[in-house]
């Protein structure tokens, strides 16, 4: 369309030309036009950021040196008012990680990953039998006997969606089913991998206890593995019910654990911050938010090195096409995976300030497929427009109203308006959180269109009117 | 085609009894017709083998439990003759493993895993600075000065292949890789996995030192793993070159490697062996196998449990459809992964013995997609009936000779004639030899295929005359 607008303006200024009147140079390009003109601006950022700093969980030293290298990239950009904001926040680091099936079959290794703010089981590791659950809600209803003394084991039936909506349903599993275990008595709690896959290779992530609960150990298999525990569960329940003759003594399944994570007290973590500052200084910025660390088993290329690489490569194609009536405030988060720390530090500090409207990129590096929108009826026009522009590259208008993401969650609770570019999430959750997040599941070709769909997007909100977003 | 003459065979019985004749009995189910009413033969053998024991390196206990395992299934199964045949093997047994980049760029973790006869580090592990080789004939054109008190790292380009070509070619870096290396001076030698995946599950696997050549330590990368270091070497270089300002000292790219693997000595390895009778004891039998050990990351589903389940399923079946003529012998051999111990151990023991055929599955689960043969002149009608009886399950006849497989190879070797019922490797390399190599990677559709192919193709043979296979 863009594009078409283009080439009809320079066969009118052709026409005009052979009317012997000056011609007028071509308009410069725009901002889409140049995001669409080839961009390998957030592949050089997803690239450079997950090989030369890698895995930078919140709080490390490895997250510490990402920020420096973000303040470099940042600047050597040309980007304005580059800073770090730190704020301090609680760190936890994983260690020694091992579990098997002990009994009542041969001992079997497993594949597990510690989930973040998991206890230690000492270096001797716990053993116990293992008390099965279908799913975090069968967990809710048992007695306590079921659980007091035993490994609970969390199964659940996960499956793909383009939107992503497994995750809130069958995550309540990895978000709070340590904390139900460890409130019924349970010495350890494993989950099965809140994933889609079916590779070695666990899904980490946040575990919550609440204040008053003692904190257990927590781990989360990969899903083979959980497949394997619950084929022996049936089989030892069988062995039980029937004692065939199978030579195996029919005993209860057991588990051994070991998990030696560490809680390293109060560190210090850090936001980045840049800026296109821009023409209007009293207009109110938009504000775009990445974020920078990542859990420590990938190297965080699809989570979500990707996502700072496309919200700054469209804030540069904005800049290149020239000044913008806004300010673009960029936000590349810090310990953003393990409490929206990140988040929280910069609504402390910048949430009373007006922002104009907020988006997020953090689900992945695949195509959008769907925009959705919660601004004021003054910006309907302008939604329109947007919808519209989108609409050129396959992404539809959906019906829901935006959510934001985690790191501007506050700011959009707090009224700020919000467009979501939504990802296909078909499949974020095969690498989510596991050692398999690395630089080759970045699809070149979908990362370039979500570079492309953010620039449309965002020349038109840097470039809206007071009376659009006020 | 089977069925429609056991329709057409009923339909005129029916006609027949209009005319009030005695109705002769239908025919009793082939064998093949036996397989294609749905066989789960092979995949109970694939399931329960390995939830109930799991992997099972050779000369392990895990192996010997699946020995008692086996004989206890194939005698349940109604097979004669079941027995172990013991020998005695060097048993390597993996240890800790653990490699990183420790420089020029902050410490990355690697997934790495030891490769079968690798030496051991010690626990305190070795570091140096890494000489990269683009391919195992890189390695050897290059000056024992480039590799000397280094870690070399073998780079390659494998590519997925339906007939599984490429692992030949360059497996080399595995196989001999660290045999060079050792020769050239190494401290070290890390591979990128000879696998097709771009997962952090690395394949193991053997490597051979010639006598008088020191073993060295030796382990393989993930594709991504091997990914990351080159992007590093590739960016260690041009910083070297450049020396840019990025903030690095320019030092040649390091690897921390700490593997801890530990040579037994020897120990009891065994094969297991049983029959369907012939009724020709004079006939040479028919030999069919797989093998029973697996690597020890996965629980060797594909590699090999499935083979053992194909074959199993289609001698019960030709039991099941009447006595053969043939004997057929089925042979589920140990320490195979980590030298055809039990292949070469059978040969020893029955090589001198008569057989009238030889046919293995060790190729994972997906669908026969070919036929090879190696037959004497003599089998020709035989050879052509199986390849058009195979045709109708999509089989295609191929043009090279069938090479028999590891665990057969001594036989065929010496003469006996052999047959590929060749499967689809398209995703083999995917798995083999990793920690991904479990249950939920066989597909049940396509190891049914499987079956019923190697039933119609076994009851041929199993019933062909002296005078085609003498």
């Amino acid at each position: 369309m863009k594009n078409n607008l283009r080439l009809l303006a320079l066969a009118s200024a052709a026409s005009i030309a052979t009317g012997a009147i000056a011609i007028p140079p071509p308009p410069p390009p725009s901002a889409a036009e140049l995001a669409q003109q080839g961009d390998d601006i957030a592949w050089a950022i997803t690239e450079d950021l997950t090989t030369e700093i890698g895995p930078r969980l919140a709080g490390t030293e490895a997250e510490s040196a990402a920020r420096r290298w973000a303040v470099a990239r940042l600047q050597a950009m040309g980007f304005a008012n580059v800073r770090e904001e730190q704020f301090d926040m609680p760190v936890w680091v994983r260690g020694e990680e091992a579990a098997s099936l002990t009994g009542p079959f041969l001992p079997q290794k497993l594949a597990i990953a510690a989930l973040g703010n998991s206890a230690s089981t000492g270096p001797k590791g716990v053993e116990g039998d293992i008390a099965y659950f279908a799913s975090y809600d069968a967990l809710l209803a048992a007695p306590d006997s079921q659980v007091k003394g035993k490994i609970v084991f969390i199964d659940h039936q996960m499956q793909r969606a383009q939107d992503g909506s497994g995750y809130g349903q069958f995550g309540r599993g990895r978000f709070q089913g340590a904390n139900a275990a460890s409130k019924k008595g349970a010495i350890a709690v494993v989950i099965r991998s809140i994933g889609t896959d079916n590779h070695r290779t666990p899904h980490t992530g946040g575990t919550n206890f609440e204040k008053g609960v003692t904190p257990i150990p927590a781990g989360a298999l990969s899903n083979p593995d959980a497949d394997q525990l619950v084929r022996q569960w049936k089989r030892t329940l069988s062995m039980r019910t029937n004692e065939t003759a199978l030579g195996y003594t029919p005993e209860p399944l057991r588990m051994k654990l070991v998990l030696t994570p560490q809680n390293l007290g109060m560190k210090h973590s850090g936001n980045v911050i840049a800026e296109v500052p821009g023409s209007d200084p009293a207009a109110s910025p938009v504000i775009i938010a990445c974020h920078l660390d990542s859990w420590d088993l990938g190297t965080g290329a699809i989570d979500d090195a990707a996502g700072c690489g496309i919200i700054t490569a469209a804030a540069k194609h904005v800049m290149s096409a020239g000044q913008p009536r806004r300010t673009i405030r960029i936000l590349w988060a810090g310990a953003e995976e393990v409490g929206v720390f990140g988040g929280k530090a910069y609504f402390e500090k910048h949430g009373t300030e007006k922002h104009a409207v907020a988006l997020e990129s953090d689900f992945g590096a695949d195509r959008v497929w769907r925009v959705d929108f919660k601004l004021p009826a003054s910006a309907k026009v302008l939604e329109d427009r947007i919808a519209a522009e989108l609409s050129a590259f396959g992404i539809v208008r959906g019906k829901t109203p935006a959510g934001g993401g985690a790191d501007i969650g506050a700011l959009v609770a707090a009224g700020v308006p919000a467009i979501d570019l939504q990802q296909d999430g078909t499949r974020y959750f095969d690498l989510h959180h596991t050692p398999d997040d690395t630089l080759d599941k970045v699809d070149p070709v979908q990362l370039r269109q979500n570079v492309v769909a953010w620039t449309a997007t965002l020349a038109i909100l840097a470039n809206s009117s007071d009376a659009e977003l006020p």
